[in-house]
């Protein structure tokens, strides 16, 4: 291992980069260091490498789990600025550790990189070696808040990961350490004594006193400008903030706080960082990027150009970029195609058919049959009026002259024309045609510098922005380049495919058959083409096993997998059968979101002890293959050791272990929010006919609500809470109902996320989620903005679904979920105001609104059925009857009627009035029916609809014949009783105007 | 300079040292990380390399010294156990470093290494590269308190150093850090900014804080068991510590206590470690030394052995160390030379002189003459008495057979003789002398085994112990090897040079003429030769330039350099005359306390800008010459930089800044001392008749007593504490008095140190010392045993010769000086008991005891002044007119007189009688004599008794004729009454029984 930390010094420190010690206070990354975090800052160039031991209290496992230790090795290189190819200098850094980048298969896989307590973030890739995450690579964009110009690169080895690898070991102790020492013999005590520390003994007073100080003299420090030194207490504030964490001492409250308090320092210190620098000259200068460290591999062209063609020919636009984030792949290729469509359709250039494609790391564009030039158009240009052009005598006035000179024409070339409804001077202008590279080179500088993503980053170009760097441009127009400059980067002949391949820059010979040369260098620019043959590739490996890939159900993934790679490669891969003892879920949820591999199941739909890895390109199979073998076993053996772990540990001892958990520290702990859901849950059955036996689940399963959070399993993989606590459930002899509702009360997860598939789970579910809601409100902390902490936009639109779906909730409304959870909150002493709970109640509304709209339901349909919004399942079959309605001219009438009787009644009057006061015709018909009507007012809109049918016409002749407001007060009163009475008695749910405008009336 | 860190790491790790990273938490030095400071402990085999920026706080100087930095670069080697050759080995690793170390002079200088905080201490040497300290080497005996076996080789490069020294470069800052930047481009800022932090900013009560939240911390993962996260918190404790130190916030009694508590930590951490490691089954092993990384260049003894002589032959014997401390080598060559002749003349070995030499790597033992083997000798057996050798028939007894058979003999071979005046049987047995080889084999075995020096270490070897490690061992008796062997050690005929000499070990032909065949190769072995030659060559070189070398003050300096080398190559350096504006004491203490240097000299006595320094055999002298001249220019450098500094600030301004100086916390800061100081001053100046000039000069001084403490020289060098006053005084316009006070005040520093040469100076160094020690015993802090920490012995001795030398100080006593404290501590608050005055009188007066055994006063003429100490001039006195008058009779007689009296009277009894009840004509003549005795109580024991030799046959008659104990109580009390009145009358300064027995009667 120290023979590849001098290696990697040695490259490096070749490639101009100073050496740097490790920090000398604990710190989580090597980007920690001042030698990053401070040095990425200001205008000054920095090139570096160093070796940072980078401690994660929460990584801590007492040196038992075989991948993850409480403090690892990175090696660190900061670029700054880019040198243009860091990618190449850092595959080229692999070689040097003895890697044989031809023989695996290393990919750049999107991972964007933030740190909330440095106020810093980036956009790169981990990089992967047959599926090992070996290096993280990152484009510092922001530190301490501050927008980072240059942008320096961050290249971050995983130094223990990458050895195991290496040495083919499947622990970290052992590892060889230094000739005849393994790693085990050097750290194995330090990793289970600070472990031992993290995890169990870090006094949690003695730490909490320790950031106070640290934050304090931090703050001093800033005062006093010296953001070294203050840097350094930030840095303790970090760390002592971890090992508090991983004591299990930070609530999400305190962790907010917590962040936001060294956010402000880390942002404090930069400034001041900055600042200090500049008043200080900038030592290391200010001057330009060093010159790259190694050349990029661009050849000349050589010999005569060729000649611009003059027939209709191929166009070829390729925009090069480092590896684009699988999602934006598609989405950039959407945009160029429309931007390169609209922006020739502005033009008179013809051409054929728009090809656009694209790959990880290119967009490529054709266009077929480009005239050689547009052609020429006549245009009238318009002059001054006649009947100002010439003066009494007939001669040209000065405007004329004027116009003319201005026209380049003389006066006699004039003609005359009719320009609204005036004769005008004219001349009649030849636009000539601009010949194609002319055209195209305008147009294309434009889609590139128009180029967005999600999320866009700045690199060594001094003006663009886009999802991850944009390298090269290729333009040829047949066989001659069309010469595009966007900013720093001019078009040419050349392209780049493999950077492993022989040759990694290649010479495009012309435009035509691009695609095929492309595929002749290993890159398949056509995502469908290699969509395709994933999943042909796929299937056949998996039949080889006598399985198959459900791709289907992949598809999602398949996609991702497409645009990860240029040219798929898939590969079978096996693991140890045994491992599939664990539950599917875990075996997938690796695989899928960390591995990006395909499972495969037998045609029964099992899971087989087999796997699809695709690679990018040609490398060594089997090689390969081992690699993700054991990137995979790797993490199952993590899993496994969760696994056993927890097994060990009965539900009802982990639900008990939940008051250790602080979920927030004023509304107590994870066990108490489980006491309090359950409560709730329990409560809310109350409005339900639940059958016996749901009854008997429901109260076992509340009392075991949320013990899966203590488990190991969850701690670390928290998307399977509720999958683990059925598992674990199940096989500590709980009930299968049980197991289930433990499952459904934490879905649904997000928006597209199952349901519930039981009542008491229903139930649970809803308890969770109306209990975070109520107390957070309680606290004052809803969302505001994109901020929304603890999720409570999903909570709220969790209790719309789950009420929306399951009518034997109907009972159960917002109100009464709000106020059980009110009561329990009040019981566990935390105060809830009225205010807070109507806060709490409107938040969900306006949740189910919008969840309507996303619908595409109408604006005003959503307010319509808004005041029956407490009863969501209610309220959404009112809006589908409402809506079934809407061409029912019967309806439209009465809604009108109604809307008219609203706008009319002033609020507050009474519903009643004396009928011997209406002795017109008119009021005493509608009257008699009114009588007739009934009391609707908690019935539904549809039945009322039918039933007021009857009152339409009367209420139609009563507006047409009788002024309501009339000069007798008792007349009027009656009259405008007669009306309220109306309302009172329809239907309370339905917003009768908002339903008059949704009618289009 | 990362350069040289990488070629450090590739030629340790290519000798078997595992790469090691910096710790991350600060340090003060490399032996503090763990990979240090815990793998010494146990048996386990340890090697290690690693770089470790070392932070010292007291060091930060805003980047602005330069060579003083606050974090500067440590590379740390650690050798476990020890390889046998460390040296050679460390001396490769400076060739490795780009070092032509036969250019160079390169030697190992005594340094002593110690931890008090680590509880750690070692053995070992700075490392001069021509007077350039760059590497600390140790032998590390303890740590954590714990004795280490394995012993340790512990190497500490200093970078900065080693760099500024290799690249000619006279700033820290222009060191080439890497290509194209420096290090004060790199480091510049945060070395100016953690400056302002540990030396302005650092919040003082935050670190406390923190110092004891981490003490707490430590010791709660001590009772858990942890010793790995309980180091990292003693480490967190002492840089808080330090930096608490460099606020200057830390007391002398603080410190003492932080001290234990850090070391009390540290040994639990030690002894936890020990013990788990114990416990994990030491995982590195307890194997066998790892195989040195080189072997020892000792070559093998190749043909036939020479015979051993067979006539009186030269014998050699010779004992190779590494570099004994200079004072260790006369000593060493003395014991040596005691303990071969007393072996030797145990023995029948006939030899001629012995002479014994020694230089810093050898003892070197001649012989001359030793015969080839001892003669025989004749010796007669005692057997069994005749009377019981034969039985009644004149038979041999039973005994007779069984002595007979015990020697060997037939019965008809014994003999009679004589023992103790009864006949005996007895045979006559002849022992045969051996050969030399036998004898001396034997004898030299133990003189090795038996070596032991002030200061004793352990080494590879498995029992030998002594100042150094013992490396090799020659005899040779003329041609032919002598068989020594001592624990690892075997004698043979190679020796060792110089390291860096083309043939490092060579082959030593015969014992005959060894000295030269040394001087042969360099060594000159007879200390007295290198010494002329020093003295000889200094005194030449210092005549080039007109100047001389007082070989007489430079004495002892001159003694230690000739044992600092084998061969003395006296080289000539100039300084930068401008460095003569400095106060010469300034100069000549870097000279000679840090460099060695003899200061060159005018005739006048003037400093000459040059010095001699003393290289050890041959180099290339200008590069040597260049590179004493480019240290000591770093030295003046800083010296001068403070000199400056310090000249821009008043007196009276330091004399402010005294109160941020912490002398002792319950007795306040060191401007509340300096107060008290010149009160007490002030006071004891009313008991003595001060010219006027003096009273204003002591006026005048009393406001500035002290102020340098608060100089930065002085804060760097204390022992010019006084020095710097009196310069900065004078040139800040105070008088030469007041400066001259100033500086007297101080003294004396030592034993031997000169005493203050002006009345006002006297007195205030007498302030300065009453408070100390009232203070001190004040708080109860008294010296115990060995432990002294405020320097109370010295102290009070300074009090004792003051008051001997001055004749003005007469009335100045003991207790004027106490009283004078105490009202002046109780002024400020600090409450002083009478038996802390008492305690305090008691030990003044102990010292003044010990000071007068130390003249070889006998003890009980000590005895005898001492009721007289309160003023020990006038005891002095006392004291010599008593022993004056030893043998005049009349004055024994008169002694012995009183002595009586003493014995007889009760104390307390009155001095008064009644002289009508003394009736007795001898008593009667005896109350007369002592009416005319006259009152001497406060008169000198001199002059009283040549008035008291009246009384002296009056007494004596007395006591022949006189019963004192009448049984009349009235006459008895008439009597005693007598008696009492001479003893009342008599000088109360002197102890007349303990005068008696002083005398000898």
């Amino acid at each position: 291992m120290q023979d590849a930390l001098i290696a990697l010094t040695k490259y490096w420190t070749d490639r101009g980069c100073m050496i740097a010690q490790p920090f000398n206070t604990e710190v989580g990354a090597g980007t920690m260091n001042p030698a990053t975090i401070l040095r990425v800052l200001g205008p000054e160039p920095w090139r570096v490498a160093y070796v940072e031991p980078s401690v994660r209290p929460d990584d801590a496992r007492y040196g038992e789990n075989p991948n993850r230790l409480q403090t690892h090795t990175q090696f660190q290189v900061i670029l700054k600025p880019d040198p243009g190819n860091p990618q190449e200098i850092y595959l080229a850094s692999l070689e040097a550790l003895g890697i044989d980048v031809r023989a695996h298969d290393i990919r750049f896989v999107e991972d964007n990189w933030a740190s909330p307590a440095l106020g810093a973030w980036g956009l790169g890739w981990e990089v992967w070696l047959d599926g090992l995450e070996i290096t993280q690579f990152t484009y510092f964009q922001q530190a301490g808040g501050m927008s980072l110009d240059p942008v320096s690169v961050e290249i971050t080895y995983g130094i223990e990961r990458i050895l195991m690898a290496l040495q083919g070991v499947t622990h970290f102790k052992d590892i060889a350490y230094a000739p005849g020492i393994s790693y085990g013999e050097v750290f194995g005590q330090s990793e289970y004594e600070m472990s031992r520390y993290y995890l169990d003994t870090a006094d949690v007073e003695a730490n909490r006193a320790l950031f106070e100080t640290y934050a304090a003299e931090a703050e001093r420090l800033i005062a006093d400008r010296l953001p070294v030194p203050a840097h350094t207490y930030v840095l303790k504030c970090s760390h002592t903030f971890n090992v508090l964490d991983s004591r299990g001492a930070i609530s999400t409250t305190e962790r907010a706080q917590a962040f936001a308090r060294m956010r402000g320092l880390a942002r404090e210190v930069a400034a001041l960082w900055t600042a200090r620098r500049e008043e200080l000259g900038h030592p290391l200068g200010t001057g330009a990027a060093s010159a790259p460290a190694e050349p990029l591999l661009l050849p000349d062209m050589t010999g005569a150009a060729p000649a611009v063609p003059s027939a209709p020919a191929a166009f070829l636009f390729e925009i090069g970029t480092e590896e684009m984030p699988p999602g934006e792949v598609p989405k950039t290729v959407d945009a160029v195609r429309a931007a390169v469509a609209d922006k020739l359709a502005a033009t008179r250039l013809g051409h054929g058919s728009i090809e656009v494609y694209g790959t990880p790391r290119r967009i490529v564009v054709t266009i077929a049959d480009v005239e050689p030039r547009e052609p020429d158009a006549q245009r009238t240009v318009k002059g001054p009026k006649v009947s100002a052009a010439y003066d009494e005598s007939g001669q040209p006035t000065k405007a004329l002259l004027g116009f003319a000179r201005g026209q380049g024409v003389d006066v006699e070339d004039l003609t005359t024309a009719e320009f609204g409804g005036h004769e005008h001077v004219a001349v009649s202008v030849t636009d000539v045609g601009r010949p194609a590279p002319d055209v195209l080179s305008a147009l294309l500088g434009e889609v590139v510098s128009g180029l967005r993503s999600d999320k866009n980053m700045r690199w060594s170009d001094p003006t663009l922005s886009f999802t991850r760097p944009i390298r090269w441009l290729t333009a040829l127009l047949g066989e001659a380049i069309v010469p595009v400059r966007v900013s720093a980067l001019n078009s040419g002949r050349t392209t780049r495919v493999h950077r492993t391949a022989a040759e990694p820059v290649v010479q495009v010979p012309s435009a035509a058959g691009y695609l095929e040369f492309l595929a002749g260098h290993g890159v398949v620019a056509d995502a469908a083409r290699r969509r395709a043959e994933i999943v042909e590739t796929a299937q056949s490996l998996a039949e080889k096993v006598g399985g198959q890939v459900d791709v289907e159900a992949e598809s999602s993934l398949i996609d991702e997998i497409t645009n990860l790679v240029e040219q798929p490669n898939a590969l079978l891969g096996n693991f140890d059968p045994k491992y599939l003892e664990l539950p599917e879920q875990i075996l997938t949820t690796v695989m899928r979101k960390h591995q990006r591999y395909l499972p495969v199941r037998s045609a029964g739909g099992s899971l087989l002890p087999n796997f699809v890895a695709v690679a990018n390109g040609e490398c060594d199979g089997a090689v390969v293959r081992a690699g993700n073998e054991a990137v995979l076993r790797a993490r199952y053996e993590d899993a496994a050791f969760f696994w056993r772990a927890d097994l060990d540990v009965a539900p009802a001892d982990f639900r008990a272990r939940l008051t250790q958990l602080t979920f927030e520290e004023r509304i107590g702990s994870m066990a108490e929010r489980a006491d309090r859901i359950a409560a709730v849950a329990t409560d809310l059955g109350g409005f339900v006919s639940l059958p016996s036996d749901d009854d008997a689940t429901l109260s076992r399963a509340a009392t075991l609500a949320k013990f899966d959070l203590a488990s190991q399993m969850v701690v670390e993989l928290s998307s399977l809470a509720g999958v683990m606590a059925r598992e674990y459930a199940i096989r500590a002899g709980e009930t299968q109902a049980v197991a289930q509702a433990l499952y459904d009360m934490e879905l649904p997860r997000h928006t597209s996320d199952a349901l519930p598939a039981t009542l008491p789970g229903a139930l649970l579910a809803l308890g969770d989620r109306f209990d975070l809601l109520m107390a957070m409100f309680a606290l004052g902390a809803k969302p505001t903005g994109s901020s929304d902490p603890f999720g409570l936009r999903r909570a709220a639109l969790g209790v719309i679904r789950i009420l929306r779906e399951r009518p034997e909730l109907t009972e159960v409304t917002v109100d009464r979920g709000l106020a059980a959870a009110a009561e329990r909150l009040r019981a566990h002493g935390v105060p809830v105001s009225d205010d807070a709970a109507r806060a709490a109640h409107e938040f969900v509304v306006g949740r189910f609104a919008q969840q309507l709209r996303d619908e595409s339901v109408p604006a005003d349909f959503v307010e319509a059925v808004l005041p029956g919004a407490n009863a969501p399942g209610k309220a959404a079959d009112e809006l589908a009857v409402l809506r079934g309605r809407a061409d029912d001219a019967k309806f439209r009438e009465l809604v009108t009627a109604l809307q008219r009787i609203a706008r009319i009644v002033p609020e507050g009057t009474a519903a009643e009035f004396d009928a011997a006061r209406l002795r017109e015709p008119a009021e005493a018909r509608l009257a008699e029916a009114v009588q007739g009507l009934g009391d609707w007012s908690q019935g539904s809109a549809g039945a009322f609809s039918d039933t007021a049918a009857a009152i339409v016409e009367p209420v139609n002749t009563f507006f047409d014949d009788i002024l309501v407001m009339a000069e007798d007060p008792d007349v009027r009163a009656a009259r405008l009783g007669l009306l309220a009475t109306i309302l009172e008695h329809s239907p309370r749910t339905i917003n009768w105007s908002a339903l008059d405008t949704a009618l289009g009336q």
